[in-house]
């Protein structure tokens, strides 16, 4: 009964939303406004949002509000798994040539990590297996980018970063400087697989749906060098947990998976480094960085 | 170049996200977060969503969220100034023959509020020009519905709810039992504009959009009664404030405004209340339930 009237009155409202951010002074602002009203009310209207989901909504959005803190970031933990974070870095990251792909910054990043030398160790003390990293940075013509800077960081064996420990110690991560040939090479620890943090409303949605909430394992990058678009990705460990396990935040692109070639103890080194007994691992990570703009 | 790659890469992320909630136990859920990853990432790629933005929405979201507390719920208020509240009432309050409108609950309904007499006073102290409030209950066959409760609540004459002043006193707010003839009367307070809060996140963004924070003046109601769909609705007054400044969360429907009769000082009450030299106005409002599941 009344059917029509029925939608006539929803779409109605849906108009009635739009046209009120009509006097907006930016445009942006307004457009991003109009576009994010249609697409919720499509939401509620496709699904026939009931009122106890919609409160269920308010609810898990407050908790994840009371949560977050300077240490801990629910927000961007619900837009990591819903994929949200992910989508945004694709959208502004065309593919570009043979540009390398970026992927999530994630919410460990750090600015003003220590500067550690070419050959230099990351780990600062952080526990876990040395890895060998080395690699250049390119533009997409094929030449080298000399001086480009690479931000990198990542967990320790126990699956935490520096900044999920207590106290206030910087450990696993650095910044580098690539030579004149554009090339670096450093010691970092070979990453492992880790959850993100699911002990909040986040984690217990992951659990509801089924869903795990490990990240595969992985190196960050944050690579900038003027006249080029700066580029966020990360190295993934080819393995079993990624083919396995997948990644909760959608974080895995194919071209930035990497072999990372296990060395049995004993096995020289690089940089003639004495690991004594441990074993270590060495991965190759060539970079290829847009035009800015592009 | 390679925007074939491009959208490949972006409808590869929305499938991936989508399939992640494949084996969630709960069906209904599972078709939730599929939609909403579907509606958020069409939100993303529509407007290209800067990185800059997403991380202001962020911002946002981690801003509301620490401004709630057991008294204030931001989380809400954006629902309503979206217009998701309004829309999700709508999606729940299927039009049905004659049945009255619903329309928002907002963040000031409380629980167990105060019984009231047929034809006693809800203002419990709050202070306001005196509304004289009468009307009916009944089914969408005509039928009236003795006993049907009533929850009414609204703000006082400065634009505040009990619980949005200090203290913990209970004012303007009453709950009252339809007569064997299914009607209703009671002494109210004459509704007036008020702001939402808007000292928030919710307050900036209207700033931003040059959108007013002020509602429209109105009673609320919450209707229930065995066999019936529960209605939680408002009476709106017809008047200037109306017609020229909207509602911030767009709750007003036409089928709930209703003449607020002004009685000059003096005027003889209903029921024979002294109200000396002060003012009075006098409405009413015949309500109508549809059936329970409808």
């Amino acid at each position: 009964m009344q059917e029509q009237g029925q939608q006539a009155r929803e779409e109605g409202l849906v108009a009635a939303v739009v046209e009120s951010f009509h006097a907006t002074p930016d445009a942006r602002l307004r457009s991003l406004m109009e576009a994010l009203s249609r697409h919720l009310h499509a939401f509620v209207r496709e699904t026939r949002l009931s009122e106890e989901e919609w409160r269920a909504g308010i609810d898990f959005l407050t908790a994840a509000g009371h949560i977050t803190d300077a240490r801990r970031q629910e927000f961007v933990l619900l837009s990591d798994v819903l994929g949200v974070s992910m989508q945004t870095i694709q959208v502004n990251n065309e593919a570009y040539a043979d540009a390398t792909e970026a992927t999530v910054l994630g919410p460990f990043f750090v600015a003003g990590a220590p500067e550690v030398e070419l050959g230099g160790d990351i780990a600062g003390g952080a526990a876990g297996e040395p890895c060998w990293v080395q690699g250049s940075v390119r533009d997409t013509e094929g030449e080298p980018l000399p001086g480009a800077v690479l931000e990198v960081w990542e967990c320790d064996e126990d699956g935490l970063y520096d900044v999920q420990h207590e106290g206030e110690r910087t450990a696993a991560r650095g910044r580098l400087r690539a030579d004149e040939r554009g090339e670096f090479r450093f010691w970092a620890l070979t990453p492992v697989p880790y959850p993100i943090p699911h002990d909040g409303p986040v984690g217990r949605l992951l659990e509801a749906t089924a869903r795990s909430p490990m990240r595969a394992p992985h190196l960050h990058f944050l690579v900038s060098a003027p006249g080029r678009r700066t580029l966020i990705t990360h190295i993934f460990v080819d393995g079993a947990e990624l083919r396995c396990g997948g990644d909760a935040v959608f974080g895995v692109r194919e071209s930035l998976v990497r072999e990372f070639e296990r060395r049995p103890p004993g096995t020289p080194t690089p940089d003639g480094r004495e690991l004594g007994e441990r074993s270590w691992t060495s991965v190759r990570f060539d970079i290829v960085l847009a035009p800015a703009g592009a």
